[in-house]
């Protein structure tokens, strides 16, 4: 083992020139080839044509911001605390993406990648819908991407990123299982359980050949840049140290109570 | 204080849609923007118009991909330990984008927007250039977005992003000083000393009107995207078990000979 | 949800007193009670009596260090990019204590805890093991626990804790059937499988009433003290700017080699 | 730089030993030594003596537990995200503990470490004391280690920890020098500004001997412990999801105000 090859293909340089992926730094990706294209490329390994662009695009736009979240509560905290490090304000809002929040997108590729593992088509989706949710509901699974708190009976993201699938030829074989495996699991439950933004994320992925293991990653990539938005209004507009005070006042009120 | 008002401008929601920056979600964002719009959507409330979009995504890509470096190495150790927490581990490469390795492009941005606060021309960049660089040496300080140990004479990125300044109009005042400092230092030094990457990106956004205070922010958001990429090629052709046995051995066997 | 109740009962102040699990800070805790003392009060909110804290200590010190692992060199590569952010060095070392190095933990203290939930004695922990042992076997999975790559056939720190637990009277039912685990686990492999340490680890936690879901949270907060060590020698004597610039050589020199 | 020494000395193993700066792991510590003097061995490579080991003891616990602060509240945000990784919740409460929280314990025991380089007694502390008041108020900067918004007139945890350094021995030139700066402080000022905890703490370290790059880590490394306990309040009693409806509700209810 400790004499394995030890090998990177990303990037290499010498004084007068930097090659990423193969690409000229300098002459062929500065100025040639925009943010969308950059982050395809570092994950790729190769540049997209217009339809995956236009596809990948739409993917990483929808996962920027989520509003006040956890995540971006812990960035504002730890920003609030370490003002000088930018980075460890970011760092903390992204280590909760975790189960809860990203977990199910990584989940639900999985079952998808791993249901249809070539990007055959299946013959019949819908009976392949029908045995996944019976299989979740007898063992009182949550099913991943399926349901939502809030957007509901529709998820509207689902709705505009499988539009975009149509539009660039990604509506295939895993957005057909994801799509049939919402309508089964409502029809199962007797209520709206929407296909969620992370359902049709994990489909659309699955059709664009990310493997389910690194889905999570491309939603980190996104909140990153939310997260810097985060704190330039932190900056501008606090609310962590008044957030703070009042939740250790009331947090903590009883005690003062009993002691008086 | 702890009644202050609690505000954030960037993100609401309803059932049905979700609003951003004052854009709709799904009608207006999702396949109608690119990551690079959204990024700067994200960063300045607004979308950019063409010359601003082209500049920002110059910045943005330079950014992504610095190959294997201690921040790209501290992702692989984690992923190694972790494998199923993503987030943890890019966040961990993240933290290493301190004082040392980005820390230069805030000091560089701050010394730009303090010595020419409005982004008026200055009547005389070189005499400045001249008064900063005789400031920073007598005080035996490193002039922040000066030189650079393996990109000399000239760092390559620096030029490739000054063109794309000079065809969107960005080539103005702060890049005229940096670029004097920087000629003014190779000059008091009697060495090369080049305007390394992070003395251009400083000038650059400084252009922009982006504060010094967010400068690490841009870094830290393109590199989240880098660290994606560094995981999956960990994933497929790992180094971090081979170097960690590797380096135990050769750290330890002096005490292993002690012993015998 | 959003009405629900938000409190805190851990500490408390006021201008002139500190109040931490019920001890006043200064009067109780301060210059009466040790570092491990108040570890335990921190955890179970309340002071440990002796063969308690004899226990908890030796199960503490045996997880500070464990040399130069992937932790520890996230640690020293995060230290190396930004010294000034002590804290952000040790937070990127515990990101890597997940389910590779430390997660074996949680899950023997799992099987454990949902084996004998009530810490009652098993009739026969024998006959128990090889139920476990075969389950696991058949469906190829690793028991938590068991074996060591490096420590074998017997790792010396399980027979370190278990001789603590035996002077304490820790040595119940949950170690029985740890013990058990391994004993089978080597007969059915056919070759050694140690009880590992954090098998043996996951025992002890189990024997003092600490829930499996936590105990991760043990070895991280011992760790935090060890990484703290790992910064001091970096600082003295350092090696992250080496084998950067060692790998970094090494992993690209093939991209180099094509070139010319 | 990329052929120099690779070595760290702090700890080895064989198959049947793990020897930590220079004892035996099973022998010699597991139920020998206890958490703190643990803590000493990693952080001074040697065992304690009695009074030092008091001394220690004194400050690490008063580290241990600030009760609901930003940093705690970043810990439960992100176990709320996710909670399958305990490590990176306490990463992220520890990634707070920056310029503004724990920043002036190694402030002020840079200050006292720069003026007293030898640990040898000032001929007039008062004098000097003036001298870096008067110096400090000249620039309108903060002195670190003077002042507290809620403990004063006087930080009653200062107090108790210089009677420990008094019963120790450690009350020497660091300790009364510190103590006059508050003094000259409240004086200059003609307000109560008194020695807070973390200008005792810096005194009391400076006087053990651990250089000011370091306090921090000794903070960091408590703190760790501290977030443990409240992760595991935050899995009995959980407020980070209430908290997070509550600040996203009250955050943007202007923007759904505006929209109606």
């Amino acid at each position: 083992m400790k004499d394995a090859q030890v090998k990177s293909d990303i990037a290499w340089a010498n004084p007068s020139k930097v090659v990423v992926h193969g690409l000229d730094l300098c002459n062929e990706i500065v100025g040639k080839i925009d943010f969308g294209q950059m982050t395809f490329l570092q994950l790729f390994g190769r540049l997209p044509d217009a339809r995956e662009l236009r596809m990948f695009n739409a993917m990483m736009v929808i996962l920027v911001e989520h509003g006040i979240t956890p995540s971006s509560l812990a960035t504002r905290f730890t920003y609030c605390g370490a003002p000088e490090s930018v980075q460890a304000a970011v760092a903390a809002g992204l280590l909760g993406l975790g189960s809860v929040f990203v977990g199910s997108l990584d989940n639900a590729a999985k079952l998808l990648q791993e249901t249809i593992p070539a990007n055959t088509p299946l013959a019949d989706p819908k009976a392949k819908a029908v045995e996944i949710v019976t299989s979740y509901r007898s063992r009182k699974e949550i099913i991943p991407g399926i349901g939502h708190p809030f957007h509901k009976p529709i998820d509207p993201r689902s709705v505009a990123l499988f539009e975009v699938a149509k539009e660039t030829g990604y509506y295939g074989p895993y957005v057909e299982l994801m799509d049939a495996i919402g309508k089964e699991a409502t029809l199962q439950a007797g209520r709206p359980l929407p296909l969620n933004v992370t359902g049709a994320m994990a489909a659309v992925a699955s059709e664009m050949g990310i493997t389910w293991k690194i889905c999570r990653g491309l939603a980190v990539a996104a909140r990153a840049v939310g997260l810097v938005g985060h704190i330039l209004e932190e900056m501008r507009q606090p609310m962590a140290e008044t957030l703070y005070l009042r939740i250790e006042h009331e947090a903590t009120k009883h005690m003062h109570e009993e002691k008086t």
